[in-house]
Parts: C-alpha cells; structure tokens; sequence
C-alpha cells in the first residue's frame, strides 16, 4: 500500500475539534500520513489540486467525513471465539470453553482470529485499537498487512511471564509508528505484585504504554480486597503503575476516590458497556468519570463478550446505559459520546491533539460514511444521527495513516470468502484437539 | 405487486418451531400467501419444482432462512422528527418540541414519515409492526403501497376523541388480512375512565384489538395511583380492558401482582428496552416476565426514543440489559430473545401459530440473511450470531404475505434518494410553520 496524495471533496466535515464544532461542506486533503488542507473555500482546494497535480480526487458529496474512531480495548483474535459459548456461567465459560479453546490455538490461528476482527473494524470505521493478548507479534503481523493502527500490548498472567517476555521481545523489532508496543498485565487478581512490578520495570525500560483490567467485576473487587486489603485502584497506585500512560479497562467498581486517584495519576479508562452487560459484571459510573473530567474512552471488549467489535453500538450503549442507570436522559449526550469515541479515544493512545480531529497538521485517520440510507434520513441533528442511528455498515470509506485501506465497503487485496474458509477451518481443528 | 409461486433454494432453514428447532439447510415453497413446503429433500423440492413449472427459484446458498421480525411497538411517522431534539429532559422535550412539531404536520406528512420508517423497517428485516398515532388511516396507505404486514391502532388522548373516531372510521374500510385496525389509548394517565370505556365499546362493536402504554414512567405510576388509588395494571383490570387483544406497551413498573395479573388476562407485553433507557424511563423485570410465561414481545417504539426502527439492536438490547439489571448472564438467552421477536410477536397480532415460523401452511413472512460477513463469521452458533452480531445491514431479501418486497436490499418502486428530499422538505415546511 502506497501513500498517494488526496483530496476528498464536498464532503460535510465534522472536525471534532473546539476551533469548528459545527459540521461544514469542505475539502480535505492528505499528503503524506498527515492531513495537509481543511478548508470549506473552493479556491483553497483548487490551488491544492494546482500545488498537487498527481492528487487522487474522491467525491464526497452526501457523505460526513469524520475522524476515525478509536476502541481502546479489545481482545481482538477472540474473533475465533465468536459466538463460540454464551450465555453460560463465567467460570463455566472460562473453564470448559475459553482456555481450552485458548490452550489449543496456535499462533497462524491467533494471526488469523486477528486478521478477521481487524477487517471488521476497519468495514466499521475503526482505524485504531488497542489489545491485550497472547502472540501480539502476530497480531502485528496481521495489522501491518491490513494497514490499521494498532496499539498492541501483550497479556501476562502469573502463569505465563515467560511467554510474554518473548511475545514482546518478538514484537518490539515489528513496530512502528503505526504498530506500536504496549504491555498488557491482565488484572490485579491475576498478577502478582512482584510479576506486576517486573512489567512496569520493562515498560519503563522500553518507555511503553500499558493496558489492565481493573474492578471489572465484584469476584475481582473482593479477591484484591482480601488479598491487600485494597481496592484494585488503591493497589496499583501503592506500587506505583498508575500514570497516563495507562488504559485501565472496565473500571466498574470505581468511587469517588478511586475516579480521583485516576484523575490525578492522568490514567485513560476504556469503558466497555456491551461486555459489561453481556456478561453481567454491573454498571460503570461513566457519567461520573465524564463530569470529574477523566475523559473516558470506549472499547469493544473481545468478541466473545460482546459479540462483535462495533464501535457504534458501543457508542449507543455507552449513552444509554448511562441514561438508564443514574435516571437521567440528559447524560452521555451525542456529542459527548463521540467525543469519547474519537478525541478522548486518540489522546488514551498518545495521540491527543494529533488524532481523532479533522485538522491540519494532525494524523490523516479520517472515514466516510454515506447518510443517503432510511434510518439516517431526514438528518435532524447530525451528530445525533451518527451516534444514536448510524451503523459500522453506513461506513463507505476508511483511510489510515493516510492510505485508503476500504473504498466503497471494499479492503482491497483482501479475498474475504476465503478468509471465512480459513477462520471455520481454523475452529474445527481447535475443537477436534480439544477432544 | 403480484405474488409469484417461489422456491427458495439451499438455505440454511431456521423455522422457529418446537418440531424444528436446529438449522438445517432446505428448500422453502411459497404458494399465494403461505408457505406450501418446507424440506431438506432436494427430490421433494424437485416434485414442487414440477407441479409449479412458472415458480421462481432463488438461490439461497449461505443465507439464512428465518421469519421476517414483528415490531409490536411503533410510532412509525414521528420518522421525520429523527434526531430532532435528543438529550433534553422530557417535558421540555415534549412542550417545546415534538408537540408543536406534530401540530404543524399534515397528514400527507405523517403519510411520508410513515413511508420512510416502513422502508427503515422492511429493509432491516422487519414484515409486521404494530402502529400507534394519529393519521393512521393515512400510515394504511403508506404500508398497502409498500406491502408490510401492519396492525394500525387511532391513538386518542382526552383531547382529541372525536379525531380518533374519524380517523377510525376512515381507517377501517382501508384494511384486509395483511393491514389491520385496532385502537390506541395513548395511556392510564392521559384518558380518562370515561373514554377508556368508550375505546373499549368501539374495539368491542369491530371486534378490534388494542394497544396501551402501561407503566412506561415513576411519573405515570404516581399520576394514577393519585387519581385513581390503584396501580396502572389494576386500574386498566377494573375497567375490563385486560385481554388476550391488548398490547400493553413498556411494562416497566410492573410488579408481581401486575405481572400475574397480566397473565391471567392473557395481556400481550411489548418490551421496548431502547426507548426505556434513552429516555431513562426504568428497567422492566423482562426475565421474570419470561420465567412466568407472559410470552413478552419486542418493540422499538417511535423514532424519536431510540432514534431508529432497528429489531436487531432491539434484541440485543433486550438481553443485554436484563443480563446486567439481573446481575445474571444466564437470563434472556439468544434463542429466548429471537422467539420473543417472532413466535411472540405473532402470537400477539393475533397470528399465533401461522406468523413467526417457517412452516407449511404459516403465512409467507420470511426474511433471508447474508451471513457472509466479517462481523457474523465464523459461525459458531446461528441463533447467537444472528441475535448478538446480526445487522439490519445483513438482511438481504424479505417476503411479506408471499411477496418479495426487498431483494438484494432494493425495494421494487421506491426512490429512495426521491423519498429522502421529500421528508427533508416536509421536516423544512414545519419548522417554518412552528416559528
């Protein structure tokens, strides 16, 4: 994939940005992997064409373009898994299904898993994401090929430091400033404080962001409990791995003091409302964590606990929920939720001011989404109609890093049926080993 | 349109029935408006082949066969107040906006928002709705045109009986076995006992069936336990409106008593849980509706509460925050869910045991899904794919009453690009009036 030089034209643009938040017919253009013009001035995009001659031009006329959204949590080879075991007990699930399944995997299949789910983000309009698992050296593999920007942090639980150490060792030399490196301990209850201390020792080390569970569920909140005498936030920030370069994950069981203790350490929290509720973990006070100013982002969560990886729904059922639970229709409004999605999303990765924003200078991760459909018609409120009406499949077109990955709904180079053929074969084989 | 004799060929048959209740792949035969066969014998589907030598076959490979979804809660026109005013409290919402927005609307109007919200609905899989609002003899015309199965229910408040009489009266000689009547108090809180027994007479005279918002808001409980000493469910039981006919909308404060109440009464119950959170109405006790055999249905409710027409987000919805409210993963499981959004609903238009199952001798509503998508592969599990990742998006053909009314995802005779200018138009004209 080559970077060509674009001008996307008459397009309604939504910034996101404090300069323009209304949305305008304009032009963007991108050069290189940066957006070089945004403009609603006719003459200006003329004079890019002059500046540009070789520029590919793409209408956009009834089309929003918007920046790329931005899951910042997601376990994203669990696509394999998809549908695989609902609807069952946790520790059921865990036990019988998941880690069995997990145990028999190898590492082309956690590759494959990868692949699939990534190619649904970016049919959905996610051009980043952040994940937490085992072999993310593959996962670079299969980020690399499909031209998303990724932000991969492999897993450790206290049974496994030695494959992480060489999950990450393996990975470090495939990043880039697209694929980038992170550490991924998986949660206070499952790594202990010297293990956990060992990984903030390498993240310091390399200098790479770091991804965790916390206070997810109530088993979690009293196992810490009793095992420190803590709650999870007070433990990780006792030995000293709350800092903003974290993305804790979930953050259900977070009080006043935990959400200032993260407020003041500048941690970013992946909110996950669709796994929270799927599996019955309980209800996030996001409309606490967005007043106290955390700046909370959204994730997907794996596909086994969600069951897919749209960053839409996730969206509807981050606003929702919250209206829901504190009784309150007036919280998580639109453009709140967007912002979180994108803004919010890009600043948790290391990209805030440069990422999620239509604005030049910044990282060309932009999509297109055609409104001309029943259920966004007539648009009343745009941002409205994005966030509570809008589907992954109103998604036309995705550029990331300025490369047109998918262009009509299409991801060039990539044979889809015979990706199906392979992710099925794929889990027959794991379950006739795990026999 | 005319209905052709069809042979849907090779698909992966989901027929919802208790004799069939695994997928298996098959060929289905429509003749006129019902189903005349449903066979996994390649010779029995020769054999109809043969005696219906004009039948249209379609090639259903990789496409899931399954009843088209009933919607049994709508307020199908408000389609052109989409997005008008989200995030505001909800009188405010009501004073200042969508009440002076449908005093300024025509009834050509309510007709286009009408036609807008069914092209929404058939292309996302949906073949019946049930319909409360003013105009509906006019939103008869707008389902006849574009071929949906639709029970049309006059709403009337205290305010406006004698428009609910008329547009009764000219609804009723517009209806046939697909288009149906009923009628539509709004609420326990806004008819009086006077005019509830008035409704009542009418339903009764045209043997008509009913539909009621019941317990949707705290505010609503309060307000008629007030005025009338009794719970909503109570108060409507004393009055001799509880019966197998009526269609009792939201159903969130209802309690054990209520809930029994209910069943003995044989009321059908419309869950509507995207309305209820976005407007943060409550959480109805949907599980235990379902463990006490009250065969609860789904619905979206209007447009301006969700803000789409969406059953697939719908079901989601509906397991997902009975999950979570519950504490409990166990509850409303995939299959639960998509019996709720077809057998049930059926049951609850009065087509229980002919709609809502693919079997020889049912009604002709069936809907065929394109699974081969990134977001619904690999199929572990069809009903949990189909329920947790299925889009509207991936709805690709649908029949209703024997008739192809979508295929390919077009819908023979609709401009749409045509229909979107017109609702933007009328949205224009009535904000011009408003000011």
């Amino acid at each position: 994939m080559n970077n060509e030089t674009l001008l996307l034209c008459e397009a309604q643009i939504l910034t996101m940005t404090e300069e323009h938040p209304q949305p305008f017919v304009g032009w963007v253009g991108v050069v290189g992997n940066r957006i070089a013009l945004v403009t609603d001035s006719s003459s200006e995009a003329e004079r890019f064409r002059a500046e540009n001659p070789s520029c590919r031009t793409i209408d956009c006329r009834d089309r929003v373009l918007m920046p790329g959204l931005v899951n910042t949590h997601c376990h994203v080879a669990m696509t394999l898994q998809r549908n695989y075991a609902d609807d069952i007990p946790l520790m059921e699930w865990l036990n019988d299904h998941i880690w069995p399944f997990e145990a028999q995997q190898t590492p082309d299949e956690v590759a494959l898993g990868a692949e699939l789910g990534i190619v649904e983000m970016l049919l959905g309009g996610v051009t980043s994401f952040v994940d937490m698992y085992w072999d993310e050296n593959r996962i670079a593999d299969s980020a690399e090929k499909l031209g998303i920007r990724a932000l991969l942090c492999p897993s450790c639980l206290d049974s496994n430091m030695e494959n992480f150490e060489r999950d990450l060792e393996a990975l470090l030399p495939k990043c880039n400033d697209r694929v980038r490196a992170g550490v991924g301990p998986h949660a206070p209850y499952t790594v202990s404080k010297e293990n956990l201390l060992r990984v903030k020792a390498l993240a310091e080390k390399h200098r790479l962001p770091m991804t965790i569970h916390v206070a997810e569920t109530q088993a979690e909140m009293e196992s810490v409990m009793q095992t420190t005498g803590m709650r999870p936030v007070e433990w990780l920030d006792s030995l000293g791995l709350l800092n903003e370069r974290l993305i804790a994950a979930h953050c259900v069981y977070v009080d006043e003091k935990d959400r200032a203790t993260l407020r003041e350490r500048g941690v970013k929290i992946a909110h996950n409302p669709t796994s929270n509720m799927k599996i019955a973990s309980g209800i996030s006070p996001i409309e606490k964590c967005l007043e106290e100013g955390l700046n909370p982002t959204i994730g997907t969560d794996g596909p086994c606990s969600n069951n897919d990886l749209d960053m839409w729904e996730e969206m509807r059922n981050t606003s929702f929920l919250a209206k829901v639970s504190s009784m309150n229709p007036l919280v998580l409004p639109a453009d709140e939720v967007l912002r979180m999605a994108t803004v919010y999303g890009a600043e948790a990765i290391g990209h805030g001011g440069e990422l999620g924003i239509v604005k030049e200078g910044a990282l060309a991760d932009l999509i297109l989404i055609d409104i001309q459909k029943p259920h966004l018609q007539p648009v009343n409120n745009l941002v409205a109609d994005l966030v509570y009406c809008c589907k992954s499949s109103d998604v036309e077109t995705v550029i990331v890093d300025g490369r047109v990955v998918v262009e009509n709904r299409c991801l060039a180079g990539v044979d889809l049926p015979d990706l199906y053929r392979r992710a099925t074969a794929a889990v027959e084989r794991i379950r006739k080993a795990m026999l």
